[in-house]
Parts: C-alpha cells; structure tokens; sequence
C-alpha cells in the first residue's frame, strides 16, 4: 500500500489550479454577524484578501451579488437561522461550507498567516469572517498561504451604491432571462475590450463599485483620454498586453511555490516585454505615473532566461528544462552520459566489422542493453558473448562492458534529473522571492488594460469624456445606451436635470423606448464614475451616490413571491435608501394591483421622492393622472416619448419630447387594429367623460 | 459509372422512411387563393388526404397552426404577395416550396391518381390546392402514391373554432415559452396516455378539432364511459394496444409497395392480436359497435405468418426470410444446398482417414473451396489434388470434385436467395392488396386507444363526465386545471354561467389563480367537446361553437409589434368573431397603454360583448371602475379571488368568491414590503378621495 499524504483539497471558493479555474476572480466569502455584517472575501488564486462591515442585510446581499463568490461560510448564528439560511439560498445558489468563526481560531489563523494580526479587523464581526475565511483557505491548501499578504477593509461607502436589482435590471454583466439576448448584449460584452485576464477581472471590479469622490475618477479619465487622443499608442499598449500572461495568478502561485516550468517560461517571457510598454508610456504625461509604478523587474527575467531551455516541459521531474552552460556539474553530468551512448553506437558498427555479423545493439526495459543476432549467424557469436534471451529465430547476447556502460548511462541521467530538479528548485524559489513585485507589476498592468480596454470602447463607439457638476446639474446631449446602441438604428435623446428640476414624470406606449431612455441613464452615471467616456455628444453630471431602479421586466415570479410584491419591496428600499445625491429610476409602479390602489402608490411614492428625498427621479407611468404632478409639485416636469399611428401601422420615434403623451393614443392603436368602430365610439365616450372628470378628481384629491 | 435513377426525394413533408417521421403526423400542405383561400393538407406517410375551404385570412393561420405542416406550397398569388408571404414566413417558420397551381397541372395529377377528378373539389382554390400538393408529392415520390386512397373535403364551422393564439395560451401541445415549464406541463402532456402513435396522433387531431354536435360527442362518451368503470378491460385493452404496430404508416408504406420483411411481420404479429381485442371489447355494449368495425384480417396474418420466419432480417434481397415448408421449390434448392455442404463436411473426415493427413476442409472468397495441408505432410498429398495455394508453412489444395460441388452450393444458394425474393414479392403484392383493410383497422385502433387514454386520464386524476345543457347552463362544481393541478395542492372552483348571467367581472390580486381560473374554464370546454371527462365534480355545459382567450403572459414582442397592438388584435378578433354560443376569456384587456384609454376600451369591449354579442365572457381586470358594470348591466356580475395578509407574509387562497376585490389591497402588500408609513399615509389619503370620486365618475360618464 503507498501511503499518501492530502496536500491539498479542491473547493470552488480556494481553487488555484489554473485550468479549473473561470477567468473572472474566483472569490471565498466568510459572513459573520455581531454590531453588523462582516464580510471577508479572499481569492486563493490570486492572494487578494479583503472585508467590510455593513449594517443592513440588503446591502450585504448587494455586495455578495456583486462580488459573486463561488464558494461562501456562513457564521453558526446564520446557519441555525432557518429564516435566513433559505432566503441565502435562494439567492445565492453557491456551495456553502463549514468554517471555524469562533475568535479565537481566527486570531490562530491570522497569526500564522501574518505573524499579528493585521490593522482594520477591529470590528469583531469582520475579525471572526476574516479569521474563518482564511482558516478553511489554510486548511484546504494544506498549510499557509504565501499568496496572501495582507488585509485590506474598505469602506463600502467610498463607492456609488448598486443594488443587486440594479445590477440585473441595467444588465451589467448577465443578459436579462427573457427574451433572445446574448452574453454580447451586456454592459461588460460592449466594454470588455481588454486583453489580459486581470484587466477583464479590474473592469469587473470597477463596474462593481463605481467611485463617489471626483479626483479619482479624473484621474482615470486623464489616463483613458491618453488613450483615446493617441491611437497609434494605443494600438501598442494593446497589443503588447495581449502577449502578457495571467501575472496576478501566476504571482499567486510563485508565492505559494506552486509554479511550474512553464509559469515561469510564461513569466519571464511577459517580463521581457515591460521595458517596451514602459518606453512607450514615458511618452504621455497622463500614463507616466503607470510607467513608473511598475516595478523593474528585468532581473528576475534574465534569471529565467538564462536557466530555462526555450520549450519547457510541463513535468519538472524528468529532466529536460535546464540550458546547456548553465550548471557546470549538469553540464559534465550531460557529457557522460553522452560519451557512454556514444560509445554504444560505435559498439554496433565495430563489431559488426570485428565478427561479420549484422548484429543489432538493442535495449529494452527487463534486460537491459543487448546485442542482437539472427538463427543464421549463431555459429559465429564470440565466445565472451552471454546469451539473455532466445526468440523464434534471433538470440540477445549481453558482454561485461555493456552492462557497465549501461550503468554508467542510467547514472549519470539520474543524476542530471535530479541535478535540473534542485536548479529548478532553486530557481523557483529565487524567483518566488519576487512575487510581491510581479503582484505590484500585475496589478499596474490590469490598471492599464482597463484603461486601454475603456479607449478602445471610447474611439470605436464614439463615447465623449463627462463632466461633473458641482452645482448638481445634469445635462445628457444625444445620450445613448451603449449595449442597445449597438444593434444599430439607434435615436439618441437628451436629458437635463437638476436640484430645482428633480422629477422627471415619463408617459407614452410601451414599446417606445421609455425603459431604455431610463437604464441609458443609470449607465451613463455609472460609466462616468468609473472613469470612463460615456456615450452621449455631452454629459454633465452629479456625483451620484447611488443608483436605484425598479424596471419591471414581465410578471415573472421571483422566488414564490408575486411581481408586485417584490416591486413594492424594491420601491421600500430606495424609498428609505435614496438621498438628494441618489438617482432614481422607477418604471410602472403600481402596475400588478388594481387601478386606484396602485395610483396612490404610485403617486404617493412620487411626492415622497420629490418633496422628502429630493433624488434625481425618471418616473415613467401609465397613470395619466400622474401629469398632473407638475403642476402642483415645483420640482416636477411632463416629458413623453413619441409614436404616431402612420399608414403602414404605428410607428415609434423613440424621442423624449417636453410635456404628457397623447391620451388617446390606446383609442388610435385599437382603431388600427379593426377593433369594431361601434365600440371605439363607445370608448371614446367614455374616455371623453373620464378625461372631464379627472382634473376635477385629482384637484380634490390634492387638495 | 453507374447509372442511378432518383427513385424518390426526400423533402420535410413527403418523408416516408419511419426513422425519420415524428410521431406526430406530418403534413404536406398547399395554399391557393380565388373566392376565399383553398388549403389543401396531405400526410404522405398515411395517405390521408383532406382539404377545406377558408374566408379568412386568419382562420387559415389558425388552421395551419393546428395542423403544422411539415412543409407548405404557396401558390404563385401569394408568394408574389410580399407583405403576405413575410407575415406567412413570421408566423409559421417551415419549408416552402414550389408548387404546380395552375389548375390544368392540378387535374392531371387528380386524375392520374384516381383515374377521375374527386368529389369535394368544386371550389376553384381548393382544386389547384389539392392538385398543386399531390402533383409534388408524385414528383418526389417518383410516380403514383397508392397510398393516397381519396380525398375528404371537411367542414370547418362542423368543429369549434379555436384560434392560434387560444391553443398556445392553454398551453395544448407546446408549454408556454416563458418560465420554466415543459413538455409534460402541457395538456398533450397530461392527456396523452395512448399507447400507439396512431391513438396519440388521432388524440392530437382530437384536440385540434372538438366537435360542436352533441351526438357524436356522446357517443365517444359512451365509449370512453364503458373504459372509465371497467378499469380491468381498459388495462387489458391498453395492454394489447400497447403491443400494435404504427398500422396506419405500416398501411401507407404497404400501399406504396414499399414494406419491408420486418414490416410484414410486425403487421403478422399485430394482427394476431386482433382478435383477443375484439373478444374484450365485445362484452360491453358500448364498445361493441367499435369491435364490430374492425375489419377481420386474420387470413393476412395467417398468410406472412406461414411465410415468414419469426425473427426476419433487414434486408429482404438475401435470403433468410421464408419458412422452411412454405414453398417446395424453395425447399429443394435448400436441401439441394445443404446436401452439397454434408458431403464437404464428410470429405474432411473421409479423407484424414483415408490420407492420414490432419487436413482441413476451409473456404475464402479467392479461392472457394481448398484441403488445407501442413508442411510435414506435403509427401502424403493425393496424386489427384492439385496446388492451389502455398502460404508459409501450409498449402492448400482442390480436387475436381470440389470445384463441382462448390458451384453446386453456389448455385443452390443463388437460386434459393431469388426464390425466396420472389416469394416475398409475391406476400408483399397479395398483403398490399388488404392496406386498405389495415388502415381501416388502424383508424378503429386509433379511436379506441384514445378512448382508453381519456378513460384512463379520467380515471386517474379524478374526471367526470360532462352533461350538456340545451338551454345553455354552464354550472362547473369544483373544477381544476387539468395540467396545474398535476403540480399538487390545487383549490378548485365553481363557475356558473347562463344566458341571464352571462358577464363575469373577475378582480383580485396577481398570483391569486385568476389566469387559472380562466384558462381552466376554456379546458374543460375543450375536453368535454372532444367527448372527455373533465377535471371537476360536475359539469354542465353549453355546446360551444367558439372558444376565444386574450390572457397576456407578459410584455413579451411578437413580430416587432407592440404587446398592446397584438393585444388590440386580438380583441378585434373576437369582438367580430363571437357569437351567442362563444366562450370568451379576457384578461387584462388595456394594460400597455395610459389608464384612461385603456380603461374606455375595456369598458367599451365588456359593454359590447354583453348586450350585442351576449356571449359567455369571464373578464378578469384590474380596472376597478369595471366593477360598477354589473349595476348597469342585466347579466354581468362580480367575483373576485381571495388574498389575504397574514403574519408570515401573503396568503393566496386562489378562491373564486362572489363580490368585488378590496380595494386596499396593494396598499396592504406595500405595508408588509416595508413602504414607508408616511408614504403609505398618504396614498391611503389619495385613495380615499379617488375611491369617493369614483362612483360619481362612473355614474356620469354612464348616463
């Protein structure tokens, strides 16, 4: 029986293996509770380690929705919640895992990995995450974990807000379940043009957490306009990082002594291109910063270069990776066993002279070296010959030299294996030494891809650079939806607001483009706070702090809940989330329930927002009544998108257009569509008298 | 080269070859135009071949749609019709071919298949129709079609008129394409217990075409009444029904002279069973009638049965299919074989005897026949064998006598293989002539395997039989969905309906079972007119001449059109369509445009189906102002489904009550969904005024 040893156990939260791995980050979550929610996410794979603390359940959800782990332990005070560990689960469809939350297992674990325990984990709940989290990555890989260096907690707040609906309704990186839509058809399909996996995984990142303060966000503007001015630079840089390797994960495994021969191929082979991009980058003062952030590391790849044969093998035990001349003893090692096969081929043909036999030096793995001679010449075999072994009509004869040499060739081959094993090994740990500075460099990269990636979607698309208000103005020229945008034909529409004008009361049919007009804008903000170019002629715009939306797709059912009730939770939260500094997009509240009902909802929930919450609000309806708001409400305007009913049926303009839509239009569409005339007039009676009504309605009502 | 003659084309609609047809029946059809539209459908597989007469462009689609084609022929009319053929294309996305329509091609084919012109090809449009689908059928077929045994003109007002869009709303064949729903959770899915593919494709038929007689359909009660109460003959007869052949495809390929050996003996094998069949059925008098019509074809089974072999092979060009005693000459050439093998078998004992040589007899394609010789026995060999063949360490021999009975077998097995496709020929010529016995015995299977399967469907969920009411009264005590309520824990419900009470308000939340409740009422129609039980306690029912839906699923795009332009569609449909003895199930009729329109058209459509069309019209809204109806209207009434807020959340009760819903409902969901109270303060301000407006609205806009 061989006995061996577990060193490593496979789960989807601590994978490191490269090829079972997604590209995206691949993260570990821990969720403890105690004063609040604390978060630890860690990614085995690349080292990142990182926490938070929140206060409300729905923004914890938000924030795992965002980070999406694949693998998640739950604190046992969660667990024995029935109530809530169903509600995770129907959220979160990931594994969930048994972890070690008590304090004091997480302060082992923290020691051990870091010697103290690192700064930022002084909320308890965040400490007991933090600790399991990093315990069940420990237990897992077998001992410590090179790869991670340190903790870093954030503030949630230093980030615009995106709730998990949000993220789905404006399709940042999944397509919306109905309809025929295409991995393409999403905001990270449109943008995604970066061309390393860590730039693709920083994009994700960023598009999760959107910046609130304005210094950061020039910052990366500066750099993408770079980009954008310079399209030969940026070709270049483009192309350059489409040969750079996974260095985030390769730096991970380095750390972690994981590498193989080929890693460190692939490393040195992407080293070797640095000084290139950094020659090119030199040349603008908005990428200079980047240049000199990477770190040199010019060293580390010569040192590869040197000890590394060009086409590595994968396997590092079996020879065959080490160059001629870089090892002395490897070197006479390879001679000797070069000299005695030499010596081998020459046998064959001398005694071939010597007897006149045509004998063949064979070798094979049971006897050995043998020599090797047909029925018709055994009469002629010298007498020093000993035979091994007797076919049909051949025989195999061994001599003493031969076996001596044959040990003299296994030897020495041996010893060069083992002799290339421990410079490798060698190697890997010098190298390995450096894995925090291919961590820095793989970051500053990804840094870079992103804003190439936002650069090349800026020149290709046409996207211009925003600007931000401090007065809180918002103005969109020829605003577009960058994912819609792209299937072609698309009208583009303007959009102003600001704290005087905050409530922007949307009518008009279905199918007119009033969702889009909505999520077009939610993009815009949040593209722009992630520092990047925004599809529009001009945009001006407010720091906002968070986005809501409550777009109803279709009456699905989410988790046995009715489409209203969940609607009527989404519009709970931005009612109590929202702030003047929010922008807020509400689309057919009140749809799902009766007329009157709804109506008040609907109509209440505005005033609120308008009066109380002071948020940016599009507000696109079905209640005609709605328009009224206008006049009574001094923040408040009528906009409407146009349709007109021409002869070849109705046509859609997809404008948004100052004042209400039409009211008769339902009347327009029937006629159309051969509803018989005797009941349109019929309607149109009753409309006539509804319409006398409702001014004096909604004028009692509000008074 | 060889020349080949194209014997026969394979097109989706013509197929023959059972591996690969659907199940389902597969239809070619043609569309021709001239005083109404002529459609013409031919299952080539069946021969069935049948055709009607159409004034309406959409009810032609939705014959098509119940019928699905395979492949269609669009006379020249119509593909030059752009606008057409691209709706055509649209809506039904399956092969189109040229067709012959001009009317002289047309009566060449009709008469080079049944030697005159058929009744019920009067009307021009049908003829060209039916010419222009049997003409392509004979060129892709490569000649006549004896299949094709005539033509049946059908009436279509002799069958309940369902639309396109009723059959997908209820879900019949296909599951709805949003959600999660498959193939089980269709009524097909549910219904379909036949146990032969003709049952299952007559039971489609069934659905697409219920009767609006009461006589036929009480006689198909009767039968499967009789089925229902003896649940040991419904086990036996679907027991034996389970062991039949497709009959009705085995007849067209019959017919067509294309059956194969194995066709035959399934055919056998089937047959048999007939009669075991009839003894069942015998004993009950409403089944007897069935029994009766089975045509005896015991002499055919008795005939393939002496002929063939039990286990037939594949091909039937070589050999192995006749029986032993069936034919004396084919019996001669046999033995005649087989003796010539005796005397090889013979020959090697007789000669290692003789020889003393341990020779073997063998045989290979090159050389036939040979006496295979080793080399130490090369000096025994006979003078009078000759060398044919020398290999290493063997040869091999013949000798005169070999060679003579080495043709002799030859010769005998040659003779054998081309009587014994002869006999075949001759079986498959004399059981061609019975085909069209055995689709006569196919179409009686057919009917009693789906009286079997509703009998057992009624059986096992619970069915009971529907009475039908001259005056017509519809009373439903407890009545279920007969798909939903597979899911478990389904609350049925009553319904009643008369000329006197004909408009039913139907109010209430989403999720609450309304759309249930509606499309469960539209299917017990539809069963109990293809003479079913039906999913209730009792049912009385009028006869129904239509069965007309309009229940949105979602805000789903169909062909580019808004969902409010096909909704208006289709209550135009209706609103000229229905009649006194329609059923009309209406949804939600004005959602998708502003409040007020919609609200006047739907006000308008309930007014007009009430006092002008006075159909059966259950009409679930959201307009609470509807609820004022049945104050107004003599036989309009409210109901409402039950909801209620309870600790833990909503509970739906999905229980039809008398009355109006309340009002406060959503007001209640937005409570529990955390709206804030002051929002909610509000809006139940708003609602009180709007609700003490209402009444007045609806009083003055009425008078």
């Amino acid at each position: 029986l061989v006995r061996r040893e577990v060193t490593q156990l496979l789960t989807p939260g601590t994978l490191t293996q490269e090829t079972l791995l997604r590209p995206e980050a691949n993260y570990l979550a821990a969720l403890a509770t105690g004063d609040g929610y604390g978060l630890a996410l860690l990614d085995v794979s690349t080292g990142e380690f990182r926490g938070a603390v929140f206060y409300g359940k729905s923004s914890v959800y938000d924030e795992l929705f965002r980070y999406r782990p694949a693998e998640v332990l739950l604190a046992p005070e969660l667990c024995r919640n029935e109530g809530f560990l169903e509600e995770f689960q129907r959220r979160f469809p990931v594994m969930l895992s048994a972890g070690r939350f008590e304090e004091e297992a997480g302060l082992q674990a923290l020691r051990a990995q870091f010697g103290a325990v690192p700064g930022g984990l002084e909320h308890p709940a965040l400490l007991r995450a933090a600790g399991a989290v990093l315990g069940y990555a420990q237990s897992t890989q077998g001992g410590a974990l090179p790869q991670v260096q340190g903790f870093v907690r954030y503030d949630p707040s230093a980030f615009m807000q995106l709730s998990e609906a949000t993220l789905r309704t404006l399709e940042v990186y999944d397509p919306s379940p109905v309809g025929e839509s295409s991995e393409e058809r999403t905001l990270m399909g449109v943008l995604g043009l970066t061309r390393t996996a860590p730039g693709r995984r920083l994009l994700r990142a960023w598009l999760r957490h959107p910046l609130v303060e304005e210094g950061p966000i020039q910052a990366r503007l500066d750099a993408v306009e770079a980009l954008v001015r310079d399209g030969v630079l940026r070709e270049a840089v483009r192309k350059i990082l489409y040969r750079i390797h996974d260095l985030e994960r390769l730096a991970g495994r380095l750390a972690a002594g994981r590498a193989n021969a080929r890693d460190l191929s692939a490393l040195a082979r992407s080293l070797e291109l640095l000084p290139e991009l950094v020659g090119l980058l030199r040349g603008s003062s908005a990428l200079l910063g980047t240049a000199e952030r990477l770190p040199d590391l010019a060293e580390v790849a010569e040192r590869i270069h040197t000890a590394l044969v060009e086409e590595v093998p994968l396997k590092v035990t079996e020879g065959g990776l080490i160059r001629d001349g870089f090892d002395p003893e490897l070197d006479a090692l390879r001679q000797r066993a070069e000299a005695a096969r030499a010596w081998l081929a020459g046998l064959e043909a001398a005694e071939r002279e010597r007897s006149g036999i045509p004998l063949k030096v064979g070798y094979n793995q049971v006897i050995g070296y043998y020599l090797e001679v047909t029925r018709p010449y055994y009469a002629q075999v010298p007498s020093d010959w000993r035979a091994i072994a007797t076919l049909k009509d051949r025989q195999r004869y061994t001599r003493p030299d031969l076996r001596e040499k044959e040990r003299e060739i296994l030897l020495a081959e041996s010893e060069a294996r083992k002799r290339e094993y421990a410079a490798f090994l060698e190697l890997r740990e010098s190298v390995g030494q450096a894995a925090p500075l291919v961590r820095e460099a793989a970051a500053v990269l990804a840094e870079l891809d992103v804003y190439a990636a936002l650069a090349e979607a800026a020149a290709q698309y046409g996207y211009v650079r925003p600007r931000f208000s401090a007065e809180g103005r918002l103005y969109i020229r020829a605003g577009r939806h960058p994912v819609v945008e792209r299937g072609g034909g698309f009208i583009p529409n303007d959009l102003e607001l600001s704290p005087g004008e905050r409530l922007l009361i949307l009518t008009g049919p279905n199918m007119a483009g009033k969702s889009t007009y909505l999520r077009q804008t939610a993009l815009i903000a949040l593209l722009a706070q992630i520092g990047s170019f925004v599809p529009a002629e001009e945009a001006l715009l407010p720091l906002f702090d968070r986005v809501y939306t409550r777009i109803g797709a279709s009456d699905d059912i989410a988790g046995g809940r009715s489409t209203f009730m969940v609607e009527m939770e989404e519009l709970a939260q931005i009612l109590q989330g929202a702030t003047g500094r929010s922008l807020v997009l509400l689309d057919e509240i009140g749809r799902g329930t009766s007329t009157y009902d709804g109506l008040s909802l609907a109509w209440a929930a505005a005033e609120h927002l308008h009066d109380k919450v002071r948020s940016y609000t599009l507000f696109a309806t079905h209640y005609f009544e709605l328009t009224a708001l206008p006049e009574r409400l001094s923040g408040a305007r009528n906009f409407h998108v146009a349709a007109r009913e021409e002869a070849g049926g109705l046509v859609f303009y997809h404008q948004v257009l100052p004042g209400p839509a039409s009211r008769s239009y339902g009347l327009e569409v029937a006629k159309l569509a051969g509803v018989p005339r005797e009941v349109l007039g019929r309607a149109a009676t009753l409309l006539a008298g509804l319409e006398a009504q409702v001014g004096d309605v909604g004028q009692e009502v509000l008074d």
